[in-house]
């Protein structure tokens, strides 16, 4: 059995990663393809259980709680659902992985890039995908994006916004500049469609059709 | 503020450990000492949270998961008690610690000694107990004490008897060796009094009592 490619989908909040990782999937089935939908936080029983611990507002996790919960998820994720899925020879395609918790976590005072890859090591044996997909909207496109999700949601987001989602964004910038191999920068302006056709066009190496 | 001691009992099921964390700290009590009795996993509503997960049959986490979910319920536990309390200039008893994942976790062949340690620099900022006491009992001894307690926990526990322990007391030991200036080995024959006794003699110099 030939072991399935690992693609994740990365970005900040409301670059439409999780509809173009619908429609990637659906048209990796198309071609024939067993794919494994699956997002994180989450994934598992047991990711999902430490996902609402995350959630839970009644605890009040430091960045190092948190950097390890968030490593225990991944770790089961990986175990029971995204590393099986590859050795049976599926296509597994993943909205955010290892690169959120670099980009959200990592880059304070606290805890290094290194600190996070380290339990990564540890908790999911350093399983990197083989194709990161980092999506990149403008600033104001973003917004507006957020502003139609759920109002709560919007404010909630929207109160932490411009600064706060710019170093976000200039931290996954920093990690595809550091792995250019793996990452490709997905213009995330325009329609659905045509985000889509610019993801399946750097698919076509992986896929074996011509480019 | 003087900092407060940070006091951690360790070894395997059955040494006495609650008994003597207990007697220590009525003992460091009566000396006039605010004193923390903490447990591990545990002592915090967040760890407690975590410690729930670990014990919950529904979900199969692997070594590494647990691991990091130790990690976790240490980081919590370490943030809002123990180094709090120790800040405050309170001694902290503390009925196991990070030598117990480094006993019972480490040393099979997925998960190292360094590994362990490397989570509990990124989670605890590798806090270490100034001084731990590493309860040895003779294996008949501890058969019998786990005999006295609740039938199922006896079963469960004696079913994997013999060969377990021997290898957690042994790596128990490996540990003490490899760091003596931390590590007290006492002696667990004989009543709680008596064991009690040894400890308090240990912990003279930490008290500025004569020896």
């Amino acid at each position: 059995m030939m072991r399935g490619k690992f693609i994740s989908l990365e970005g900040g909040e409301g670059v439409g990663k999780s509809t173009q990782a619908q429609m990637l999937s659906d048209a990796l089935e198309m071609r024939g393809l067993g794919v494994l939908e699956t997002r994180e936080p989450g994934g598992t029983p047991g990711a999902e259980a430490i996902r609402k611990l995350l959630l839970d507002k009644q605890f009040d996790w430091d960045v190092a709680a948190e950097a390890l919960l968030f490593a225990a998820a991944r770790s089961d994720h990986v175990a029971n659902a995204i590393g099986p899925a590859l050795n049976e020879g599926q296509w597994v395609v993943c909205d955010r992985f290892i690169d959120s918790s670099r980009a959200y976590q990592a880059g304070g005072d606290d805890l290094s890039d290194d600190a996070i890859l380290s339990l990564h090591t540890i908790g999911s044996y350093a399983l990197m995908p083989d194709i990161t997909f980092l999506l990149q909207a403008e600033s104001e496109d973003v917004a507006q994006r957020l502003a139609e999700r759920d109002g709560d949601n919007a404010d909630r987001i929207g109160s932490r916004s411009a600064d706060y989602h710019a170093r976000v964004a200039q931290r996954f910038r920093d990690l595809a500049a550091m792995d250019p191999e793996r990452f490709v920068l997905i213009d995330a302006a325009g329609s659905p469609e045509e985000v889509h056709a610019r993801i399946m066009r750097a698919m076509a190496p992986l896929l074996g059709e011509g480019g």
